[in-house]
Protein backbone atom coordinates (compact mmCIF):
# COMPACT_ATOMS: atom_id res chain seq x y z
CA UNK A 1 0.00 0.00 0.00
CA UNK A 2 2.63 2.40 -0.54
CA UNK A 3 1.44 4.37 -2.83
CA UNK A 4 -1.18 5.76 -1.11
CA UNK A 5 -0.43 8.75 0.85
CA UNK A 6 0.30 8.25 4.38
CA UNK A 7 -2.06 10.66 5.82
CA UNK A 8 -5.03 8.61 4.07
CA UNK A 9 -3.42 5.57 5.41
CA UNK A 10 -3.48 6.88 8.97
CA UNK A 11 -6.97 8.15 8.55
CA UNK A 12 -8.12 5.08 7.37
CA UNK A 13 -6.47 2.94 10.33
CA UNK A 14 -7.32 5.43 13.05
CA UNK A 15 -11.15 5.26 11.37
CA UNK A 16 -10.92 1.58 11.16
CA UNK A 17 -9.79 0.89 14.94
CA UNK A 18 -12.44 3.08 15.80
CA UNK A 19 -15.10 0.88 14.81
CA UNK A 20 -12.91 -2.39 15.61
CA UNK A 21 -13.09 -0.95 19.42
CA UNK A 22 -17.10 -0.62 19.16
CA UNK A 23 -17.08 -4.23 17.47
CA UNK A 24 -15.28 -5.81 19.90
CA UNK A 25 -17.21 -4.12 22.85
CA UNK A 26 -20.83 -5.06 21.38
CA UNK A 27 -19.26 -8.39 21.03
CA UNK A 28 -17.68 -8.38 25.21
CA UNK A 29 -21.37 -7.54 26.34
CA UNK A 30 -23.11 -10.61 24.51
CA UNK A 31 -19.84 -12.67 26.09
CA UNK A 32 -18.54 -13.62 22.70
CA UNK A 33 -15.25 -13.86 22.57
CA UNK A 34 -13.92 -13.42 18.70
CA UNK A 35 -11.33 -14.91 16.63
CA UNK A 36 -9.61 -13.54 13.08
CA UNK A 37 -9.03 -16.63 11.60
CA UNK A 38 -5.69 -15.50 8.98
CA UNK A 39 -3.79 -17.68 6.42
CA UNK A 40 -2.59 -18.39 3.24
CA UNK A 41 -5.05 -19.77 0.52
CA UNK A 42 -5.56 -22.78 0.87
CA UNK A 43 -4.05 -23.54 4.56
CA UNK A 44 -6.90 -24.95 5.63
CA UNK A 45 -8.28 -23.04 7.83
CA UNK A 46 -12.03 -23.97 7.13
CA UNK A 47 -11.14 -27.56 8.13
CA UNK A 48 -9.76 -26.48 11.17
CA UNK A 49 -12.74 -24.28 12.52
CA UNK A 50 -14.78 -27.58 11.68
CA UNK A 51 -13.14 -29.71 13.69
CA UNK A 52 -12.31 -26.99 16.56
CA UNK A 53 -16.07 -25.90 16.44
CA UNK A 54 -16.82 -29.75 16.94
CA UNK A 55 -14.54 -29.72 20.68
CA UNK A 56 -15.53 -26.55 22.08
CA UNK A 57 -18.66 -26.83 24.25
CA UNK A 58 -19.41 -23.36 23.70
CA UNK A 59 -21.92 -22.06 21.05
CA UNK A 60 -19.76 -20.75 18.33
CA UNK A 61 -20.96 -18.28 15.10
CA UNK A 62 -19.16 -18.19 12.23
CA UNK A 63 -18.70 -15.16 9.82
CA UNK A 64 -16.57 -16.29 6.07
CA UNK A 65 -14.61 -13.57 4.90
CA UNK A 66 -14.09 -14.32 1.22
CA UNK A 67 -13.50 -12.44 -2.01
CA UNK A 68 -16.57 -14.21 -3.91
CA UNK A 69 -18.37 -17.36 -4.02
CA UNK A 70 -20.06 -18.90 -0.64
CA UNK A 71 -18.46 -22.52 -0.53
CA UNK A 72 -17.10 -22.45 2.68
CA UNK A 73 -20.40 -20.90 4.39
CA UNK A 74 -22.13 -23.43 2.46
CA UNK A 75 -20.07 -25.72 3.81
CA UNK A 76 -20.29 -25.07 7.46
CA UNK A 77 -24.27 -24.75 7.39
CA UNK A 78 -23.99 -28.14 6.09
CA UNK A 79 -23.00 -29.65 9.22
CA UNK A 80 -25.36 -27.26 11.43
CA UNK A 81 -22.95 -24.84 12.04
CA UNK A 82 -24.27 -20.99 12.46
CA UNK A 83 -22.30 -19.27 9.50
CA UNK A 84 -22.84 -16.02 7.83
CA UNK A 85 -21.10 -14.96 4.43
CA UNK A 86 -18.87 -11.99 3.79
CA UNK A 87 -18.03 -10.76 0.10
CA UNK A 88 -15.32 -8.54 -0.15
CA UNK A 89 -15.99 -8.57 -3.93
CA UNK A 90 -12.16 -7.72 -4.60
CA UNK A 91 -10.87 -6.49 -1.54
CA UNK A 92 -8.04 -8.09 -0.03
CA UNK A 93 -8.53 -8.43 3.92
CA UNK A 94 -11.55 -7.93 6.01
CA UNK A 95 -11.80 -4.59 8.26
CA UNK A 96 -13.64 -3.13 11.20
CA UNK A 97 -17.04 -1.83 9.38
CA UNK A 98 -17.02 -5.21 7.44
CA UNK A 99 -17.48 -6.93 10.68
CA UNK A 100 -19.41 -3.95 11.81
CA UNK A 101 -21.79 -4.86 9.23
CA UNK A 102 -22.44 -8.66 9.27
CA UNK A 103 -22.38 -9.26 13.66
CA UNK A 104 -25.29 -6.44 13.67
CA UNK A 105 -26.82 -8.55 11.16
CA UNK A 106 -26.71 -11.87 13.53
CA UNK A 107 -28.50 -13.18 16.12
CA UNK A 108 -25.50 -13.90 18.37
CA UNK A 109 -28.18 -15.49 21.33
CA UNK A 110 -25.54 -17.15 23.60
CA UNK A 111 -22.16 -16.22 25.02
CA UNK A 112 -19.90 -18.25 22.99
CA UNK A 113 -17.07 -17.62 20.21
CA UNK A 114 -17.17 -15.88 17.00
CA UNK A 115 -14.91 -17.14 14.57
CA UNK A 116 -14.09 -14.85 11.70
CA UNK A 117 -12.57 -16.60 8.64
CA UNK A 118 -10.44 -13.62 6.64
CA UNK A 119 -9.62 -13.89 3.15
CA UNK A 120 -6.56 -16.05 2.14
CA UNK A 121 -4.06 -13.77 2.16
CA UNK A 122 -1.08 -13.82 4.33
CA UNK A 123 -0.53 -10.31 3.85
CA UNK A 124 -3.32 -7.75 4.38
CA UNK A 125 -5.32 -9.33 7.16
CA UNK A 126 -2.53 -8.93 9.66
CA UNK A 127 -3.10 -4.92 8.97
CA UNK A 128 -6.36 -4.62 10.03
CA UNK A 129 -7.70 -5.24 13.44
CA UNK A 130 -11.59 -5.74 12.79
CA UNK A 131 -12.60 -6.39 16.74
CA UNK A 132 -11.55 -9.46 17.78
CA UNK A 133 -10.01 -11.00 20.60
CA UNK A 134 -6.98 -12.94 19.20
CA UNK A 135 -5.36 -13.24 16.04
CA UNK A 136 -5.41 -17.28 15.31
CA UNK A 137 -2.87 -17.80 12.37
CA UNK A 138 -2.77 -20.97 10.16
CA UNK A 139 0.46 -21.88 7.79
CA UNK A 140 0.39 -25.47 6.37
CA UNK A 141 3.50 -27.23 6.20
CA UNK A 142 3.19 -27.27 2.33
CA UNK A 143 3.27 -23.45 2.62
CA UNK A 144 7.14 -23.92 2.96
CA UNK A 145 9.29 -23.08 6.08
CA UNK A 146 10.55 -20.12 5.40
CA UNK A 147 7.10 -17.85 5.80
CA UNK A 148 7.63 -16.11 9.22
CA UNK A 149 11.11 -14.58 7.22
CA UNK A 150 8.52 -13.49 4.06
CA UNK A 151 5.81 -12.57 5.63
CA UNK A 152 6.44 -11.52 9.54
CA UNK A 153 3.16 -8.83 10.34
CA UNK A 154 0.88 -11.95 10.55
CA UNK A 155 3.55 -13.64 12.48
CA UNK A 156 4.27 -10.87 14.83
CA UNK A 157 0.29 -10.27 15.63
CA UNK A 158 -0.68 -14.11 15.90
CA UNK A 159 -1.98 -14.77 19.82
CA UNK A 160 -2.07 -18.76 18.77
CA UNK A 161 -0.45 -20.61 15.52
CA UNK A 162 -1.50 -23.94 13.55
CA UNK A 163 0.50 -25.53 11.93
CA UNK A 164 -1.66 -27.60 9.84
CA UNK A 165 -1.56 -30.10 7.29
CA UNK A 166 1.12 -32.13 9.40
CA UNK A 167 0.35 -35.14 7.57
CA UNK A 168 2.13 -34.40 4.53
CA UNK A 169 5.37 -33.47 6.43
CA UNK A 170 7.05 -37.11 4.82
CA UNK A 171 6.83 -35.95 1.29
CA UNK A 172 7.95 -32.19 1.70
CA UNK A 173 11.16 -30.60 2.63
CA UNK A 174 9.26 -28.85 5.52
CA UNK A 175 12.28 -27.60 8.46
CA UNK A 176 9.92 -27.37 11.50
CA UNK A 177 13.73 -25.87 13.00
CA UNK A 178 13.60 -23.16 10.42
CA UNK A 179 10.20 -22.43 10.39
CA UNK A 180 10.04 -22.14 14.67
CA UNK A 181 13.01 -20.37 14.62
CA UNK A 182 11.33 -17.43 12.63
CA UNK A 183 8.44 -17.55 14.54
CA UNK A 184 10.38 -17.20 17.87
CA UNK A 185 12.17 -14.36 16.59
CA UNK A 186 8.91 -12.11 16.07
CA UNK A 187 6.65 -13.65 18.15
CA UNK A 188 8.63 -15.16 21.52
CA UNK A 189 5.60 -16.80 23.59
CA UNK A 190 3.06 -17.64 20.85
CA UNK A 191 1.50 -21.26 21.31
CA UNK A 192 1.99 -23.22 17.85
CA UNK A 193 -0.42 -26.46 17.42
CA UNK A 194 0.42 -28.89 14.92
CA UNK A 195 -2.53 -30.11 13.68
CA UNK A 196 -4.15 -32.30 10.98
CA UNK A 197 -7.37 -31.65 8.97
CA UNK A 198 -7.48 -35.02 8.14
CA UNK A 199 -6.82 -37.12 11.10
CA UNK A 200 -8.14 -34.28 13.57
CA UNK A 201 -4.89 -34.82 15.59
CA UNK A 202 -3.92 -31.99 17.60
CA UNK A 203 -6.98 -29.90 17.37
CA UNK A 204 -7.84 -31.39 21.23
CA UNK A 205 -4.84 -29.22 22.50
CA UNK A 206 -6.33 -26.17 20.63
CA UNK A 207 -9.41 -26.14 21.42
CA UNK A 208 -8.76 -26.78 25.15
CA UNK A 209 -6.25 -23.82 24.77
CA UNK A 210 -8.79 -21.83 22.96
CA UNK A 211 -11.34 -22.28 26.04
CA UNK A 212 -9.29 -21.46 28.78
CA UNK A 213 -7.89 -18.28 27.03
CA UNK A 214 -11.60 -17.36 26.39
CA UNK A 215 -12.51 -18.36 30.11
CA UNK A 216 -15.48 -20.58 28.22
CA UNK B 1 -9.02 -1.58 -1.07
CA UNK B 2 -12.35 -1.07 -0.30
CA UNK B 3 -12.25 1.96 1.71
CA UNK B 4 -10.15 4.10 -0.19
CA UNK B 5 -12.04 6.55 -2.40
CA UNK B 6 -12.78 5.38 -5.73
CA UNK B 7 -11.33 8.34 -7.11
CA UNK B 8 -7.83 7.96 -5.33
CA UNK B 9 -7.77 4.63 -6.48
CA UNK B 10 -8.24 5.07 -10.28
CA UNK B 11 -5.47 8.29 -9.97
CA UNK B 12 -3.43 5.23 -8.51
CA UNK B 13 -4.14 2.85 -11.15
CA UNK B 14 -3.82 5.40 -13.75
CA UNK B 15 -0.18 6.60 -12.92
CA UNK B 16 1.02 3.52 -12.36
CA UNK B 17 -0.64 1.69 -15.72
CA UNK B 18 1.09 4.58 -17.49
CA UNK B 19 4.46 3.63 -15.94
CA UNK B 20 3.90 -0.06 -16.82
CA UNK B 21 3.37 1.02 -20.03
CA UNK B 22 6.91 2.69 -20.28
CA UNK B 23 8.58 -0.18 -18.73
CA UNK B 24 6.90 -2.36 -21.37
CA UNK B 25 8.65 -0.22 -23.88
CA UNK B 26 11.96 0.30 -22.65
CA UNK B 27 12.21 -3.47 -21.92
CA UNK B 28 10.70 -4.60 -25.50
CA UNK B 29 13.35 -1.79 -26.63
CA UNK B 30 15.98 -4.13 -25.37
CA UNK B 31 13.95 -7.38 -26.59
CA UNK B 32 13.30 -8.57 -23.02
CA UNK B 33 10.16 -10.44 -22.73
CA UNK B 34 8.78 -10.00 -19.34
CA UNK B 35 6.81 -12.31 -17.14
CA UNK B 36 5.01 -11.60 -14.03
CA UNK B 37 4.87 -14.33 -11.93
CA UNK B 38 2.03 -14.58 -9.20
CA UNK B 39 0.72 -17.35 -6.98
CA UNK B 40 0.00 -17.58 -2.60
CA UNK B 41 2.75 -17.93 -0.96
CA UNK B 42 4.33 -21.14 -0.62
CA UNK B 43 2.54 -22.19 -4.80
CA UNK B 44 7.22 -23.13 -5.62
CA UNK B 45 7.05 -19.97 -7.73
CA UNK B 46 10.88 -19.93 -6.99
CA UNK B 47 11.50 -23.58 -7.97
CA UNK B 48 9.66 -23.24 -11.29
CA UNK B 49 11.76 -20.24 -11.98
CA UNK B 50 14.74 -22.41 -11.35
CA UNK B 51 13.18 -25.38 -13.93
CA UNK B 52 12.46 -23.13 -16.43
CA UNK B 53 15.60 -20.97 -16.53
CA UNK B 54 17.46 -23.93 -16.99
CA UNK B 55 15.21 -24.90 -20.10
CA UNK B 56 14.75 -21.65 -21.96
CA UNK B 57 17.45 -21.25 -24.39
CA UNK B 58 17.85 -17.62 -24.68
CA UNK B 59 19.35 -15.84 -21.39
CA UNK B 60 16.93 -14.90 -18.29
CA UNK B 61 17.33 -12.11 -15.66
CA UNK B 62 14.80 -12.68 -12.38
CA UNK B 63 13.31 -9.72 -10.38
CA UNK B 64 12.27 -11.17 -6.54
CA UNK B 65 9.67 -9.48 -5.23
CA UNK B 66 9.49 -9.57 -1.24
CA UNK B 67 7.49 -8.09 1.84
CA UNK B 68 11.38 -9.07 3.46
CA UNK B 69 13.68 -10.76 3.33
CA UNK B 70 16.18 -12.35 -0.15
CA UNK B 71 16.11 -16.09 0.53
CA UNK B 72 14.74 -16.97 -2.98
CA UNK B 73 17.60 -13.92 -4.61
CA UNK B 74 20.67 -15.57 -2.62
CA UNK B 75 18.89 -19.36 -3.66
CA UNK B 76 18.59 -18.37 -7.33
CA UNK B 77 22.21 -16.44 -7.30
CA UNK B 78 23.86 -19.35 -6.03
CA UNK B 79 22.79 -21.54 -9.17
CA UNK B 80 24.15 -18.49 -11.06
CA UNK B 81 20.73 -17.03 -11.83
CA UNK B 82 21.38 -12.59 -12.48
CA UNK B 83 18.32 -12.11 -10.29
CA UNK B 84 17.85 -9.01 -7.98
CA UNK B 85 15.58 -7.94 -5.35
CA UNK B 86 12.61 -5.61 -4.45
CA UNK B 87 11.47 -5.62 -0.77
CA UNK B 88 8.11 -3.81 -0.54
CA UNK B 89 8.57 -3.56 3.51
CA UNK B 90 4.62 -3.99 3.83
CA UNK B 91 3.08 -3.87 0.70
CA UNK B 92 1.15 -6.86 -0.90
CA UNK B 93 2.27 -6.75 -4.47
CA UNK B 94 4.79 -5.35 -6.68
CA UNK B 95 4.17 -2.31 -9.14
CA UNK B 96 5.02 -0.45 -12.12
CA UNK B 97 7.39 2.05 -10.21
CA UNK B 98 9.12 -0.49 -8.26
CA UNK B 99 9.76 -2.36 -11.38
CA UNK B 100 10.77 0.69 -13.16
CA UNK B 101 13.53 1.60 -10.60
CA UNK B 102 14.51 -2.19 -10.13
CA UNK B 103 14.58 -2.70 -14.15
CA UNK B 104 17.02 0.72 -14.28
CA UNK B 105 19.73 -0.44 -12.03
CA UNK B 106 19.74 -3.87 -13.90
CA UNK B 107 22.36 -4.40 -16.34
CA UNK B 108 20.01 -6.33 -19.19
CA UNK B 109 22.88 -7.11 -22.01
CA UNK B 110 21.30 -9.38 -24.32
CA UNK B 111 17.68 -10.07 -24.88
CA UNK B 112 16.00 -12.53 -23.25
CA UNK B 113 13.51 -13.38 -20.30
CA UNK B 114 12.52 -11.23 -17.45
CA UNK B 115 10.69 -13.18 -14.84
CA UNK B 116 9.60 -10.84 -11.72
CA UNK B 117 8.24 -12.80 -9.22
CA UNK B 118 5.67 -10.87 -7.64
CA UNK B 119 4.55 -10.78 -3.70
CA UNK B 120 3.13 -14.13 -2.42
CA UNK B 121 -0.59 -13.51 -2.62
CA UNK B 122 -3.05 -14.38 -4.93
CA UNK B 123 -5.22 -11.53 -4.21
CA UNK B 124 -3.31 -7.97 -5.00
CA UNK B 125 -0.84 -8.64 -7.27
CA UNK B 126 -3.65 -9.55 -10.23
CA UNK B 127 -4.89 -5.64 -10.24
CA UNK B 128 -1.45 -3.96 -10.84
CA UNK B 129 0.26 -3.80 -14.36
CA UNK B 130 3.56 -3.90 -13.86
CA UNK B 131 5.10 -3.48 -17.66
CA UNK B 132 4.74 -7.20 -17.94
CA UNK B 133 4.33 -9.11 -21.37
CA UNK B 134 2.40 -11.71 -20.01
CA UNK B 135 0.82 -12.82 -16.11
CA UNK B 136 2.00 -16.58 -15.48
CA UNK B 137 -0.25 -18.06 -12.54
CA UNK B 138 1.17 -20.74 -9.91
CA UNK B 139 -1.32 -22.89 -7.87
CA UNK B 140 -0.10 -25.56 -6.19
CA UNK B 141 -2.37 -28.54 -5.44
CA UNK B 142 -2.27 -28.42 -1.80
CA UNK B 143 -3.86 -25.30 -2.55
CA UNK B 144 -7.45 -27.05 -3.20
CA UNK B 145 -9.45 -26.85 -5.92
CA UNK B 146 -12.04 -24.34 -5.24
CA UNK B 147 -9.26 -21.62 -5.69
CA UNK B 148 -10.67 -20.60 -9.06
CA UNK B 149 -14.22 -20.00 -7.66
CA UNK B 150 -12.70 -17.71 -4.71
CA UNK B 151 -9.75 -15.67 -6.89
CA UNK B 152 -11.00 -15.33 -9.71
CA UNK B 153 -9.51 -11.93 -10.87
CA UNK B 154 -6.04 -14.03 -10.99
CA UNK B 155 -7.09 -16.58 -12.82
CA UNK B 156 -9.11 -14.28 -15.06
CA UNK B 157 -5.65 -12.07 -16.02
CA UNK B 158 -3.59 -14.94 -16.39
CA UNK B 159 -1.84 -15.95 -20.08
CA UNK B 160 -0.70 -19.08 -18.71
CA UNK B 161 -1.12 -21.21 -15.69
CA UNK B 162 0.89 -23.88 -13.96
CA UNK B 163 -0.51 -26.52 -11.43
CA UNK B 164 2.40 -27.13 -9.09
CA UNK B 165 2.90 -29.88 -6.91
CA UNK B 166 1.20 -32.23 -8.81
CA UNK B 167 3.51 -35.41 -6.91
CA UNK B 168 0.98 -34.48 -3.36
CA UNK B 169 -2.28 -35.34 -5.56
CA UNK B 170 -2.19 -38.88 -3.91
CA UNK B 171 -2.41 -37.95 -0.41
CA UNK B 172 -4.90 -35.08 -1.14
CA UNK B 173 -8.50 -34.35 -2.42
CA UNK B 174 -7.88 -31.84 -5.38
CA UNK B 175 -10.60 -32.76 -7.87
CA UNK B 176 -8.53 -31.71 -10.73
CA UNK B 177 -11.63 -31.38 -13.18
CA UNK B 178 -13.56 -28.89 -10.64
CA UNK B 179 -10.41 -26.53 -10.66
CA UNK B 180 -10.50 -26.67 -14.71
CA UNK B 181 -14.27 -26.07 -14.63
CA UNK B 182 -13.16 -23.05 -12.61
CA UNK B 183 -10.88 -22.16 -14.31
CA UNK B 184 -12.09 -22.43 -18.30
CA UNK B 185 -15.27 -20.25 -16.80
CA UNK B 186 -13.11 -17.16 -16.37
CA UNK B 187 -10.64 -17.63 -19.00
CA UNK B 188 -11.60 -20.25 -21.48
CA UNK B 189 -8.09 -20.20 -23.63
CA UNK B 190 -5.36 -20.14 -21.30
CA UNK B 191 -3.12 -22.97 -20.93
CA UNK B 192 -2.52 -24.98 -17.96
CA UNK B 193 0.72 -27.25 -17.51
CA UNK B 194 0.63 -29.53 -14.75
CA UNK B 195 4.09 -29.64 -13.05
CA UNK B 196 6.15 -31.41 -10.28
CA UNK B 197 9.36 -29.45 -8.69
CA UNK B 198 11.06 -32.35 -7.54
CA UNK B 199 10.74 -34.16 -10.24
CA UNK B 200 10.87 -31.17 -13.06
CA UNK B 201 8.28 -33.18 -15.07
CA UNK B 202 5.85 -30.68 -17.08
CA UNK B 203 8.40 -27.64 -17.10
CA UNK B 204 10.05 -28.56 -20.54
CA UNK B 205 6.06 -28.27 -22.33
CA UNK B 206 6.13 -24.83 -20.47
CA UNK B 207 9.29 -23.70 -21.40
CA UNK B 208 8.68 -24.55 -25.06
CA UNK B 209 5.07 -22.89 -24.62
CA UNK B 210 6.60 -19.66 -23.28
CA UNK B 211 9.86 -19.66 -25.91
CA UNK B 212 6.88 -19.56 -28.86
CA UNK B 213 4.92 -17.36 -26.68
CA UNK B 214 8.33 -15.03 -26.49
CA UNK B 215 9.40 -15.85 -29.94
CA UNK B 216 12.99 -16.80 -28.65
Amino acid sequence: MHMINRDVMTNINAENDHIAMHVNEYLKRKGIFTVNVMGAPGAGKTTSLEHLIKLLKAPCYVVEGDIESDIDTERLRAEGILASQINTFGACHLDAPLLHNAVHAMTLEKPGFLFVENVGNLVCPAEFSIGEDIKMLQVSVADGSDKPYKYPLAFEKAGVILLSKIDLTPYLDFDEDFFLKGVRHLNPNVPVFKVCGKTGEGYAEAAKWLAERAGK
